[in-house]
């Protein structure tokens, strides 16, 4: 289940800008891979750590630096002095719990994003931040780890005459978006998958633990949409955010990720009418049971007390009883008992209890 | 029930703008219909593939291309390219699971709408989405098959003299719109007609499954609400937004469509209250159920069990015990059940508990 | 209860504008009554029909038209063409099931309200609708049938001196709003009865259908809510509006019937919070009553059924067996069963058990 | 219980502005104090009636008239045309079931606040309107009967150098809403206690009436809610109002009294949280106690049934039965009876039944 | 449990501005810490209560006064005129049970927030009002009693060619607010790890004040909530302010603790979802066990009260009964006992009951 995470309070005291890794360190090492890309071409190469940033060539149209781990904070101070990141966006970056934000500052425009990955859980939501940087003629990206997020873009790319290739960093940087967003349809249709299998269980036998399942399930889902929330908000500001940094028609694109993350967030909320109605028809079962049980209950009880009775009425020791000697006695008891049974029971069913 | 569509993920990686129809194959192949008009005569005609859209005379004062079948993307790129369509807009006609909404472009407005089928549909609530492009002098119209939806506005138009042929491209897709819009009452009814099933089930002996009908009934609800919801927000936007697409008296006409999405979403909220009320009326008459073989379960006992320990008194071995040589010993041990169980119900009853 | 109607279905596929009656009708033939007055006198006269209204006098300061009965589309169409009314304004009039709405018109303003007849009905809320179009000198009245809603006013119309005289048609449109809101008092008290005595029977003898007859005042409060929510916008809004119409004088009272309309819409949220209180303590009551019998039974069983065992024991038919043959065996016997009893009582009531 | 008041509709049908007492006349006759100070001086006086209106002196820097009792219409009137008031204002002054609210009318404010009487009521909500004309150089109040609300204000203005005669008739009306305000606080408190004294008594042992008191004290919460949320607006729309009446260093003042009202609400909304947990703790133990009551009658049925079954069996009269001849064999029956059950607790026991 | 205090009403008649103590006397004598700074050198000094106060060289370019203790009002009034505070700020301070707020004065910034103790309180949620006053090179902070929220701050100061040092008295209360916030986490951290106890103890063997500690939390949630929503306001309006009390720069670094904020009020949210997803699990295991119970009693009726009847019936004492001369009448009533009970349990069992 998916919990808060304890880590925040370490950094109680720090002066703010301290860079200080806050986060499950997911990767050996950092790996920094530069493509260098405009319309006449492409060169992609990894870079030899800190060293490696000093050799960039300002010369490309659209720089993107991406970045694998971000725990060393040494190598991340040498990015933000060659890029001139404000320590705030060190920090941001960083501190690997933050929620989905767009902070605009003078000369770049800083975006926090968060993916989940399916291939690796498999019971759990976890989660990687990414953080972009969009410049005028660079992007950085930011991941905890190797991940294929960003492998289709990188296709689209590499492809001679690819479009990408002629639009800038900020058609990129939308690109990248998209790739995260889209990727988030795969998780809920994951989420929908597990509703279904709770839906079967619950409309057949469910198990003791279906209510905590439900109950996970409906976290998982809350999660994701304190997720989704905000990366719709990012989306929608960056659309109608003044910085010149995006062009116009870029802006045309985000309105499609916006469409996108909002049909995402309807989805979620489908499937927690989905889970609600599912537990309510779970209670509701549990209801029923002890309903049958109790009619059960009520049913032996009305055959087999008064037979009871009268048994023991035929059994008390009294020297004069009726019946007693006559040879049909015990017949006309075993009668009477099936009598007052079938008796009550007409009673009981005239008024509605037995069905 | 209406499921979460799982196909959105089969994009992933895909280009924005790639042409990829998204959505079931609802007709063999699509049809083209032109339907030229102005205020002195009418000229309808079938188109012949991509071909035929060159042929388009662009002289008629409006001029209606109605498109069933979208899932043939060169088709519709030839469309695109006849008609100067963004990449984008292209894309939301061939992913058929689009919110309503309203996109504006330079030359023209972009609409998503949505119809629900009844003639088709026996239990369920399938949907088509229905694109309309409006720009000036012309109205392109998306259907995922064919429909009777802008049947009556056809024969509007069709008829001599019809006030229809005077006015615009924008009247035209207002009543377009105004048709769809119009649609959602039956669709209302057929479910207001389900719950009152629901209520006379509820009321008289409802089955086992009355839970999952009422909870599939809400989800049917909230699906058509949030479908509702959007296409309201679409036609307020319409009517608000700057274009010169739409002239000031179409908008006048907005303002009732908006009225009518209005009164469409107060009504689901009426039948929302009316299953409310109901499934609370179902599960209390669950509980007065158990009340009762409770009762009966209580009441049974009350008069049996202590009779049957008065037979088991006189039953005993011992030597001396008082009445057992009595003659009247028998029937004053019947009596004395019968007064033991009258004088408990007696306390009972005071007490309020068989009442 | 009140239900959804079905009637808007019928005019699926009609051109906007269109004069089709909806609703139920609900007088024999319409009647006009043309009420011409100013500072200096008054004159009521009934019109005969379409033909009548060519013979309104232009002269008088204000005009008052009021028509019973709507559904005549003939003469409803007159009547447009002699004030110049657009189409969805008369086509509102005849649709007979609008919210209450306030649509600007560049000559006159459209007012739909709506009333509930309390003196008619028994256990319904039927609603009627009422139109208002308020132009420069001239107001016009319509509705589903005669009432007494106007009354009041007319009287203080009639009255000699009456400063309704010196006043302009916006003050006679706002003492009509005033009379109309004003009637949900009495309505809303009527409710009120119906809780208090609700609640009466709900802390004695509740009936069965108790909980339909609360769900069915809980649909009547948000029925009402959902007139009187939209009728307090129109309110506000004609305060707000830029309109010459309505004199700023005139707007100041406005605001008065805007702070009733509050105040009815609090009255119903407490009569909600009353009924929703009343419900909690219903199925409590009827919680508690299932405590009560499972306690009776438990009670009963510890006292009887190890008393049955005693019996059973000393039923037994071994040869030899203690105190069977002790003259005080019997005395014996019954001491140890009450003994049993009390002792089991003892222990559950020292668990709190019957207490 | 407090109840919704029936006496609005009695107006239905009178003009706007007619001068109709609605509400108890609660005191004998009113009575009229005319508090007349200035920086140098101060001077009080009771008015006699209507007559006494006209020697009031205007020089005075600012002039407070207070007014006990307002159901004397004449009285009213007579204010009103001295001080030139609208007919609204006087109508509203009389009607004492209005919403807290602040009307602006071109020379003065028109505040209508609302107190809750703690010394007075015992069980019970009561409340009366304080309506406020705050005026150039003077203030009016009016009060439905003598209280205590504006004595400590009185007091202050007595006190000789009393900063509160060199600020003019606003920081005055101020003084008194923050008497008015204050006097929440005392009253929030007491329904602080009852709600311990409810949680007292549901963590011991509950009467059958604690839902209803725990509904009482809610509706009680919702009604105070109702009240202090429009008078926080009041006091909101006071300070931001553009009236020249109020000087800024007044709004600074009443931003305090707004933090006051805040305050209010958040401890209201404590108090309803609390309610809400103690509902659901006393239900949850109800039903603890059905579960508690079943436990035990399952466990005398586990111990008891079995043996009175063995007791049966060896009460059967067959002619050759085992152990009934042997001299231990009524031992062994109770050996076997004890066993049965034993085993029987071990098996439930061990499925973690009774425990 | 937290509760409302009930001391506010003590104020109840006093003017504004009246400096009267509202809360606990958390320390004994006030202490009264200045820090002199600039880029050039620091001086930590305490001043020897309101005497000191005249000695305070303002040449420094930021003083930093702090004060622990606030409940001695001539120490307070001596402040407030040494820096020329509103006799309103000076209440604020005193009145420790404000909500967190910005209030903009001419020449400085008034807030308030508020803080919680974890070192110190077990088992309960005590909070302090810590006040600010941010003026142009001066800094005043009031704290109840003395703590180490702001230390890590000072030690940062303290440090030889500390950033702090060269920026000006806003940063510096930003980063006061700052440790306020990054304080919460360690209480929300403590909050979960409450949850989780409770979670294992709702899965394992629930105690019976389990609900009460489950609300507990609840209101300790809601009680932080109410608290960090308003201080998430008050950075909001610093950031938004346009006072040129805070410089551009600072405001970037405002945005970060505004970030916190809403990380703190997300945890919380999702703290909420857990408790109310256990609060649901828990009720549900009642109800389970209940049903448990109810299966048992059913199932031993089933098998012993047939069998009792059969024993009764074969203990009647008729003379002619078949089977009880016979050598294996016993044997076959005991087989008939047991086959009663397995044909029982196998209808009960097809119908799905005990299973």
């Amino acid at each position: 289940m998916p919990r808060i995470k304890k880590r925040r309070s370490q950094k109680s005291g720090l002066p703010p800008g301290a860079l200080v890794h806050i986060g499950e360190v997911r990767t050996e090492s950092p790996t920094l891979v530069l493509t260098s890309f405009g319309p006449d071409g492409i060169v992609e190469r990894e870079l030899a750590g800190a060293a490696g940033l000093e050799g960039i060539d300002d010369s490309a149209p659209v720089r993107w630096l991406n970045v694998y781990g971000v725990h060393d904070s040494e190598l991340m101070a040498a990015i933000g002095r060659r890029f001139a990141l404000h320590p705030l966006v060190l920090e941001d970056i960083l501190n690997t719990d933050q929620r989905p934000k767009l902070d605009a500052y003078d000369d770049y425009l800083f975006i926090v994003g968060r993916i989940y990955d399916v291939a690796r859980q498999r019971d759990d939501l976890a989660t990687d931040q990414i953080s972009l940087v969009v410049g005028d003629g660079f992007l950085l990206t930011f991941q905890e780890r190797r991940s294929g997020t960003f492998e289709p873009v990188r296709q689209r790319l590499r492809a001679e005459k690819s479009p990408l290739r002629r639009l800038g960093a900020d058609y990129l940087a939308y690109a990248l978006l998209d790739a995260m967003v889209d990727a988030y349809f795969s998780i809920i249709e994951r989420l929908g998958d597990k509703c279904e299998a709770l839906e079967e269980e619950i409309l057949g036998r469910p198990k003791r633990n279906v209510l905590q399942k439900a109950h996970q399930l409906k976290r998982e889902l809350s999660l994701l949409r304190r997720t989704i929330w905000p990366m719709r908000e990012v989306i929608g500001s960056l659309q109608r955010s003044p910085s010149p940094l995006f062009r116009d028609e870029t802006r045309l694109y985000l309105r499609d990720i916006y469409d996108h993350a909002v049909h995402l967030l309807e989805q979620l909320e489908d499937l927690r009418d989905l889970l609600t109605g599912l537990l309510d028809i779970y209670l509701n079962s549990v209801s029923n049971r002890v309903n049958l049980e109790v009619r059960t209950l009520t049913l032996l009880t009305t055959v087999f007390m008064p037979a009871a009775l009268v048994a023991g009425i035929f059994g008390m020791n009294f020297r004069s009883m009726p019946w007693l000697e006559s040879p049909d006695g015990f017949w006309s008891a075993l009668a009477l008992m099936g009598g007052v049974a079938v008796a009550l029971f007409a009673v009981f069913w005239s008024r509605r209890l037995f069905r």
